[in-house]
């Protein structure tokens, strides 16, 4: 087993450490399920309820739960508090971070489920971040062609983006996602308890894509956002409705051939930003909505200068993304470098670079080809 | 890059080499396209002509030919001379042999095709046997979520199996087919010529599962196939027939929840034994219809003692397979560590392991549990 993908089984319970300073308003109680295609999207209590019904139902052969090693101490004892008792899964951990996003973890956890015995009906359950939901999805469609899993994201970041949609995937080097299917699993668990354990630049990470959602589709949803960073207040109405926004884009277009495009407002960049600090042994490596943000802030910048997107806007833009992480140095190379990277982005054909960007707040545009020089200056823009 | 999965990008044209003795009758000229759920088969001249029109219409921004040491040699350059002179594809090559199989090898090609720039509107035509055809599919479908692909079986045992159905996949280890998705191809290309290149042992591994399709189907089509190891005659129709057998069962079941199960007639013991074969370096490879041939021998023995198959046609069946292949010789020791490997099979649910088994040609029954005192004295009907 190779050192750097670690993977070990336990069947050890942890008990759950004092948790970060966020607080959630536990409304979801009231909350409905969500339905994104042919898999429903459930909320705390009731959304445990729907699991062990679900669990029920199927009458797994064997049950697998993912961890790595943060979720594996602060959310599995929860959500294990929460599972009926006659179930005792099966828990495989791998290693926190993007670093271990790629098929060598896929293949040791491919291993593992072969070796404990895993059958087409046995069931994957993905307790993490983006990462776990995204390998984990990644694995169980792949693991003799195709087992059952569910998501449990415990991330805010995975809560609102990778749980919907059914994007599964790994990285290929320091290429982002590059290698993956299209294919949802039967439920997603949101339970913001396990928000309380995560730590504020992983939060506020979430809280990027969360302000895309409002970007892309609404000005009323952006304003309840930024109002949020003022006040905190009502964080899980606002998670309900981030994930209804994404439900609703990926029902109406699931291989992403027009409207799901807009989903990956700032993404162009961002990733390139990303892949960039990731392969980077001199940079710090960058959270997924640090270099989306970044990204957002470099596509309203060009929204507004290929497309009149309003200045106003695009000023707080930029104030409400320097709010949530630390502006970062570019300097001329790096931006070179980063240029040279967009080529790779999924959404390129015929090698052109496809951006989405903004008439305004709600309106996008996809396909939108952008010159390097305006590129440039977008980075001017955010770094001054 | 790995030595044993050495893969290299070649731009060169290879002379065809003479050809083996089999001769093919080119009748498919007559053959209509038979079509599999959302893939086309398509036959000889007129197929080339579909392949053109396809690539044509679709714009694809690169195209790349799979091909392994042996297609590159014997068989691209035929395919090549088929080809609209506007297309220049991009050849990756890969060794020849199962032992590639795995997911080291696509790997090898994910980073070529990122390399390469290939993006979602590129194409991958897989031009070789069931290795290319089955590793091939599954690189595709999973390179940026899935491009677009089509198969060209050069094996007869990737014509009348491999090319039809969607099931991509490689090997884990040495258990055949562990990780993969069901996803069709756009196209399938059936070219006899191909087989005038083919050694007699890859012939008949070919042959052996057409054996297959008449015992799960019908006496009618199991005659005739007898019949053409006599005289050698008929055997594009034979081929031809055989595939709207494979086309017919695929579509009434994609995904293998009942009928399709049927074809995996023979397949429970002889992958375990192909398995046990692969991972013993003291015993010589099997060809897969060579492992298939045997599962049938020893699942027509058990089917004659449970379901009243009747005994002359299990002597005949025996019979058949001896003549395509040199009898193997096993001892208990073999037999039981090959027992063992059937808890793998991917037809397995709640640690049972279930057969398909006949009552009659034509008659079959799948989810058979067998006691594995039967199963060793079916090695000893094989091997008597």
């Amino acid at each position: 087993m190779n050192l750097y993908t670690k993977i070990i089984i336990l069947n050890l319970f942890f008990y759950r450490k004092t948790p970060y300073f966020h607080t959630t308003n536990n409304k979801f109680l009231l909350m409905k399920a969500i339905s994104a295609g042919n898999c429903n999207v459930v909320f705390n209590e009731e959304g445990y309820d729907s699991i062990n019904q679900y669990l029920k139902e199927n009458k797994f052969s064997k049950i697998f739960v993912l961890v790595d090693e943060n979720t594996n101490k602060f959310c599995l004892p929860i959500f294990l508090d929460n599972l009926s008792n006659k179930i005792t899964p099966q828990i495989i951990k791998i290693k926190a971070g993007e670093n271990y996003k790629n098929i060598k973890t896929c293949s040791t956890i491919w291993d593992i489920l072969s070796e404990s015995g895993a059958d087409r009906k046995s069931l994957l359950i993905n307790l993490g971040g983006g990462v776990i939901t995204d390998l984990g999805g990644f694995v169980a469609c792949t693991f003799k062609r195709g087992i059952k899993y569910i998501n449990i994201p415990t991330s805010l970041l995975a809560m609102v983006d990778a749980s919907v949609g059914g994007k599964t995937g790994v990285d290929l080097g320091s290429l982002k996602n590059q290698i993956g299917v299209i294919s949802s699993g039967d439920l997603v668990l949101i339970d913001t308890k396990f928000l309380e354990t995560l730590p504020t630049d992983q939060f506020n990470s979430g809280i990027s894509e969360m302000l895309k959602h409002g970007l892309i589709t609404s000005d009323a949803y952006w304003l309840k956002m930024v109002k949020y960073l003022e006040d905190k207040n009502n964080l899980d109405e606002l998670i309900y409705e981030s994930i209804q926004i994404k439900a609703k884009v990926v029902e109406k277009d699931p291989y992403e051939n027009g409207l799901r495009k807009t989903l990956n407002y700032g993404h162009t960049i961002g990733h390139a930003i990303e892949s960039y600090f990731l392969q980077n042994s001199g940079k710090k490596d960058l959270l997924h909505g640090e270099a989306i943000g970044i990204g957002m802030v470099l596509a309203t910048y060009i929204s507004f200068k290929k497309l009149g997107f309003p200045e106003t806007k695009m000023h707080e833009t930029k104030k409400t993304i320097l709010e949530l992480f630390t502006k970062i140095s570019f300097n001329n190379n790096d931006i070179i470098k980063i240029i040279d990277l967009l080529k790779f982005d999924k959404k390129n054909y015929y090698g052109e670079i496809n951006f989405i960007l903004l008439e305004d707040i709600g309106k996008s545009k996809f396909d939108c080809q952008v010159e390097n020089d305006l590129i440039l200056d977008a980075f001017r823009y955010y770094s001054n």
